[in-house]
This record gives structure tokens, C-alpha cells and sequence, in this order.
């Protein structure tokens, strides 16, 4: 399903008190300038750790381009962008690799450390917990309408932040509250995910539509029919799986759907902590941070409901 | 130089007992078959863990390949040779990444353990060492002169098993002699890598150029003048920095150039352990190790002599 399928990370333990987690993802430009493209595939590829709950230590590139037949200033600038954000994220570049090319890809194989007992994965989710989403949706929509011409600079500049965030301010504040899940939004897209975490923890999960955070915009160019081609592979992927409460606007169960590159952290956790959490997170550098689901009865395991 | 470019591993110290090796390798096909080519990248991948004394702990397939227009059965077969050798390091895979790529491409993000204080790198050869190389030469020549269908059954096969060889056996005995250098043979061929040697340990080195193990047919492909690109442009940037201290047969530094894809450890001992060690390693499953070169008086340092 999409273009780019990633497994999890994976977990070792090393001893009672370390286990490693490690990933590594790499992608196509979603952005044209080669610094932004390069922030945003390492935020991407480190973000699995931090949906663990674990701390980024080392990450290697990985790199395929055109070495014959781009400028090397263009390579040069998408490793400048990564570097920033392994360091950033506090950890060491210790490597990598690279192959010639026509297509650029960039990413990183990222190794990091969390405590055995303590990794977050989309298997716990409880009923009555409550969803928390960390960054607005819309980066595949946004970035489909930045390639068309039709997005202006600051709308742009939005998009680009969002994806180069790293989830690193989020998995630090929430390690400190009663997590039972957590995962991040990639190319499945916020359903796509909530499924996973639904089936994975068997539980259903209710998703509130309107209060989901999203970029500017990305409901007119919705309307204007820019859904990229993985996200309308996604919606047809759920739709079995879809309940609607209400009448609920298609076009919002389209940006729901909508293929994420570098996307939020979804977090379940008991609903009484999860006030508390939200405004921990708005106001220490997560600012977009919303309760946007729930966590329902096992009756109906692995079903999605939009309200 | 060459197609593909490999920094080396990267080490990590995690307490003083233990540091971390990492390093990410993915190659395009250097033989037809898809499961001999998994198991080749693997092995090329978790080679450069075993030169520096480490031990595979974990691995990360990264893939690229045509899945819209290529039958998924390739996959499924390089992924299973990959496999193969992973498990036959006794490391776990733990992920893993994949995009759609016309150009196939395979390989692993790995990470080992190493005692700090048991590093072996390139810069440690000192005057006076041996230098033992555990698999033959040729694996390049042999690649572009199968690709021109000019090889038998039987010789394809050798230089296949040579490549999908772990350099896991010769890790595991070198570590209990006093090893000064450790380096393992891919793309710069021997003599870019022994180049590499001198430079960062300060030392000038002799190859015995009739010495050196080959594959069969080697010698016969290179006088049909099958020389592959990136091992002419290996003898060529070499040249400089070479000194020929008899007659020698010219094809024969075109194979000490040769670019290797999955090639033996270059290691460097004191010389009277190093008989030792090679029948240790012959006796135990490293048929091919031979002594073939020996290091000099820093003040030809970053020199080779081919003797």
C-alpha cells in the first residue's frame, strides 16, 4: 500500500536494563530543496524511535544519486539537512552508504536505546484510553499542491516544518505519563495507523473528525481533488473497516486517509491523564498536540469509528 | 572510485565493556540468480562488522526494487538468501525498508558488538607484520567476464561461493592472535585497500604479487582484456604510489586491483605468529588464507612494493 512500506522497528535487548531499537527508512524528495528534503527524510527515518519511547544514539545515510549526472552541491545539501537533525536528535552519525543512482532517495538506518520494560508499541491500546495526535495532517495532500504550483511560500513553509519536526520533544514529555500505545503516522495515513493500532491492541477506535489538527489549506485542495495516489489507496484500504456515526464531510475522511511523510505520534494512554498530557505537550514545543479518538470496547476489535 | 562507496563502520561505546559497530552496505546485482545475489550483499554487508572483531547482532534488509513490474518471486528469493546468511551469522533481523526502484538494489544496515578495547582498524599495522588475506581475488573480473557469458558452471559456482562466503570464521580465529590491522577487501581491490593501510598506519607495504590466492580463470579473463571499470580506475589511481621491485607481469597488478564485491580480510600480524594463524584459519573452514605481503620502515610510509 503506497509507494514506500516500512516495517517497524525493530527491538534487542542487550541486557535487563538496555534494549536497542533500530530502523532505518530512506524516500523520494517530497520537497524541491535539498535541505528541507534532507530534514525532513531524517525526522522521518529517526521517528520510529521515538514512537518506542527510545533515544536516538547513532544513525548511518543512506543515500542513492545521480553522482554523474547532478550537482554534487545538490548531494551536499541533503546530507547538511539530515546531519542537522541526527544532531538535533543527539545522536552520532557513525556512517553510511551510497550508490549511484538516476533516482535520488535519502534516509538513515537509525539505532537507538529504551529501557526493556519500557517499549511503546501499537499492541496496548485499552479501552478508554485516549488518542492524542501530535502534528496536523495534510503533508501528502500539501505536498501534491507544492508540485502543482498552487501552494504559496508560507502555506509551503508550514508543510516543511512539520515534516522536518522531530517527534523527539513528544517521546520525551510522554514517557512521563501512563502511555499504553504509541506509533507514528506515515504512509498509511492517520486510518491507516489507527487500524493498525486497533487490530494490534484489539480494541475499536473512535476517531473525532473535527478535532483532528490539520495544515492550512489542505481541505481547498482536497475539494480541488489533489488527493495524492496513496492516500486514495489508503481510503479504499479502510473503507471496509469505516463505521460513520454521523454525516461526516468525504472529503475530511480523505485527509484522515491522507499518506503522511514524517507525520505526528498517535498516543493512547488513560483518558484522565490525557488533558494533562495534551497541555504538557502545547506548551513545551508540541503546539499542534489534540485528543482526537478513543479507545472503545473489544466487541468490535479492529474497527475504525468516525464521529 | 568505483560504482558504490563505503565509509567504514562506525564504533560506539556503550560502557566500558562493550561498543556498538554499525555499517550499511546495499549493492545492484553482481550475479544473475537472486538468491545467490541475497546472499552475496549479506555477506558484503556483514563483512565490514567482521573486520573490525566485531559480532553481528542484528540486521536491517534495505531493498529497492521494481515491484510493479518485476515478479515478486525475485524478491522473495533474494530476500531468503539474504536471510540465509544472517542466520548463518547468528544475528537476528530486526526490520527492514523498501522502495520501488527500477534498479534492483540489496543490502543490510548491521550492528555488532566489539569490546572497546578490541577494535581492529587499518591503522594499526606496524613494521615487521605479515599481512594474511583470507579469500582469492578476482571476484570483479569474474562478474563482468560471467556476464559475458565466458564462464563455466563450475568456475561461476567458485567465484559465487567465495563471495557469499561470511568473513565470520576468519573473525572468529583472528581475534585470539595478536592482530595489529584489520581491513576487509570490497571495491578499492586489494591494492587500494592496502594503500589505505600504509596510509593510516604510517607504514610502506610489500605484496608478493604470485602470493596472492585468485579464482580460477582470473589470469585468462584479464588477458582477454575483461577488466571491469572501477578495478582500471583502481590501478590507475594506484599507480603513483606503487614501486616494482622486479618483473612483473602486468595483468597480474590488474588483478591486485580488481574491485571485490564481498572480498577476504586484509589482516596484519607480527610476523612469526602469522604461519599460525594461517594454518589455524586453512584448518578451519579459510581454505584460500595466505601471507601475502608484509609491512615496512615508516619511511616509505603510505608506499607499496610489489615484489
Amino acid at each position: 500500500m503506497g509507494r514506500e512500506t516500512s516495517d517497524d522497528a525493530g527491538v534487542y535487548r542487550l541486557s535487563a536494563e538496555v534494549a536497542l531499537v533500530q530502523t532505518v527508512d530512506f524516500i523520494t524528495p517530497v520537497v524541491n530543496d535539498p535541505y528541507d528534503f534532507g530534514r525532513i527524510a531524517a525526522a522521518n527515518a529517526l521517528s520510529d524511535v521515538y514512537a518506542m519511547g527510545g533515544r536516538p544514539l547513532t544513525a548511518m545515510n543512506i543515500v542513492c544519486f545521480p553522482v554523474k549526472d547532478m550537482d554534487k552541491e545538490v548531494l551536499r545539501e541533503i546530507l547538511r539537512g539530515g546531519l542537522a537533525k541526527v544532531h538535533e536528535a543527539g545522536a552520532a552519525l557513525v556512517g553510511g552508504h551510497s550508490v549511484e543512482d538516476p533516482e535520488i532517495k535519502y534516509g538513515l538506518s537509525v539505532t537507538g536505546v529504551v529501557h526493556p520494560d519500557r517499549v511503546f508499541t501499537n499492541a496496548g491500546a485499552r479501552p478508554g484510553d485516549a488518542f492524542i495526535l501530535t502534528k496536523p495532517l495534510g503533508t501528502g495532500i500539501l505536498a501534491t499542491a507544492i508540485k502543482a504550483g498552487l501552494v504559496s511560500d508560507e502555506v509551503q513553509r508550514r508543510a516543511i516544518e512539520a515534516m522536518a519536526m522531530l517527534n523527539k520533544k513528544a517521546a520525551e514529555i510522554m514517557v512521563s505519563y501512563p502511555v499504553n500505545s504509541c506509533t507514528d503516522i506515515t504512509g498509511f495515513g492517520l486510518l491507516g495507523h489507527a487500524l493498525e493500532v486497533a487490530t494490534a491492541s484489539k480494541v475499536a477506535i473512535t476517531l473525532y473528525a473535527e478535532r483532528v489538527p490539520l495544515l492550512p489549506e489542505v481541505l481547498d485542495f482536497v475539494r480541488m481533488g489533489l488527493l495524492p495516489a496513496g492516500s486514495f489507496a489508503n481510503r479504499n484500504f479502510c473503507t471496509g473497516r469505516l463505521r460513520q456515526a454521523g454525516s461526516i464531510d468525504p472529503m475530511l475522511l480523505d485527509i484522515l486517509a491522507d499518506a503522511q511523510t514524517s507525520g505526528g505520534l498517535l498516543i493512547s494512554l488513560p483518558e484522565k491523564s490525557a488533558r494533562d498530557l495534551t497541555d504538557d505537550l502545547r506548551a513545551h514545543g508540541v503546539p499542534c498536540a489534540a485528543v482526537i479518538g478513543r479507545a472503545g470496547a473489544p466487541s468490535d476489535t479492529g474497527m475504525i469509528e468516525i464521529a
